[in-house]
């Protein structure tokens, strides 16, 4: 039985097998990314995409493996190798190896990080609808209500912070900032759980940050951008001065 | 000969030919991100990765391509395998990826550069020094020369706009949005290349628009925060309007 889309594909008689295996990632992915392979399919049995594409076995192991290094399939070992595009974890992951290549780089990272979300935090008081609304509403009372984890409290505030993100409509700052996020939850996670629980974790200090994300979820709620984005450069502040607890070296 | 660094490598003896592909990879990656292998290095031959690693020369094919798919390392053929750590070159790819399965998102990412951009332009009026400024100025100056070719004149413009990042010193930025710029060229260029110079390349709106680049390059190279930020804001709205003539079908 002929399948149309891979109908198409060319052949790599000539190529040598290094430069085959780069053909075939350049084909199959033009194939996922165009959507003609729909996310959720199954490829081919690997001895039927070597036929197609006139190469051998290696050659496409080799090449489905970089395609899954990419976030472009799934393989499932005995059930085959399937579609599943996920360009953000390709992002999260370059995300992840910059951070690894350039530690001192977290404080640049916190820096953009709040570039965007102070223009996002007014973008979503302008736009969120009322499931936006509920949503950061949600994540807030989650957050009001943890006192005794940190941890837990910066997972509740990723929720928060990702909720407003999602508020602007914007995919693609969601995309780009939920690996930051988290990733700087990571950082400050192994930091607490090997130095202790940070000094703004409790009392006052503690309520004023809880108060912060209220006033920001109020401004958001109301549509109050230009209140919106003054909150969001308060949080910021306050965020580039609890990265001090953040040991670049961690 | 026993390298010290390699020697600490874990065999794999009994896993699979998959999971062995991917611990291979997750062991020279942390290598390579670690900076025990450095940029430039030559890895060793394959058979003998194969023999550190107790698995075969398939998998150690696989996990080099897998590496070099993620910007960790260059085969070149003939001479060897050579770690050359590029994150941005993965994380280009990851942003080309977002932008392949989701045309319409280029006015988000438009969006999301504007959001970035205006902070990076106030900020670059706070810290740029005088070879920032200077390389501001060259870029301006060129951009200025050019009116023939709208390619060349968004050639200047990427130029120009990178330099503002660079001026802020948050490197994170210039990585993250650099291939964003170059992206958005493309895109334009290959739309003007089907439909013609857009109406704003030529007459007043040109001058306009080389005008507004000129003080944008004042306000950051006389230290003005204030007028640098609204000028970044004046700046996004132009962007946002040229992006009618990008096509998301195209």
């Amino acid at each position: 039985m002929e399948d149309p889309i891979l109908a198409g594909l060319v052949g790599l008689r000539d190529a040598g097998p290094s430069r085959a295996c780069d053909l075939v990632v350049s084909q199959l992915r033009e194939l996922i990314v165009d959507g003609r392979l729909a996310p959720g399919s199954r490829l081919p049995p690997e001895r039927e995409l070597a036929l197609r594409f006139q190469t051998s076995r290696a050659t496409i192991s080799q090449a489905l493996r970089v395609l899954s290094a990419l976030g472009l399939v799934d393989i499932h070992h005995g059930s085959g190798v399937y579609v599943s595009p996920q360009p953000d974890r390709l992002l999260r992951q370059s995300v992840e190896l910059m951070l690894g290549f350039d530690r001192p780089s977290l404080i640049r990272l916190v820096e953009a990080r709040g570039w965007m979300e102070v223009a996002a935090v007014a973008r979503a008081a302008e736009v969120a609808g009322p499931a936006d609304v509920a949503a950061i509403r949600e994540a807030y009372e989650a957050l009001a209500a943890e006192r005794d984890s940190v941890e837990r409290w910066l997972g509740h505030d990723v929720v928060f912070h990702r909720a407003i993100l999602v508020a602007t409509g914007n995919t693609f700052v969601v995309t780009l900032l939920s690996p930051v996020l988290e990733l700087m939850v990571s950082a400050r996670v192994v930091n607490y759980r090997r130095a202790g629980a940070p000094a703004w974790f409790g009392g006052a200090d503690l309520e004023a940050l809880v108060d912060l994300h209220r006033r920001i979820a109020d401004a958001v709620g109301s549509g109050d951008a230009t209140a919106a984005r003054a909150l969001g450069e308060e949080h910021q502040l306050r965020l580039i001065e609890h990265v001090a607890d953040l040991d670049p070296a961690a």
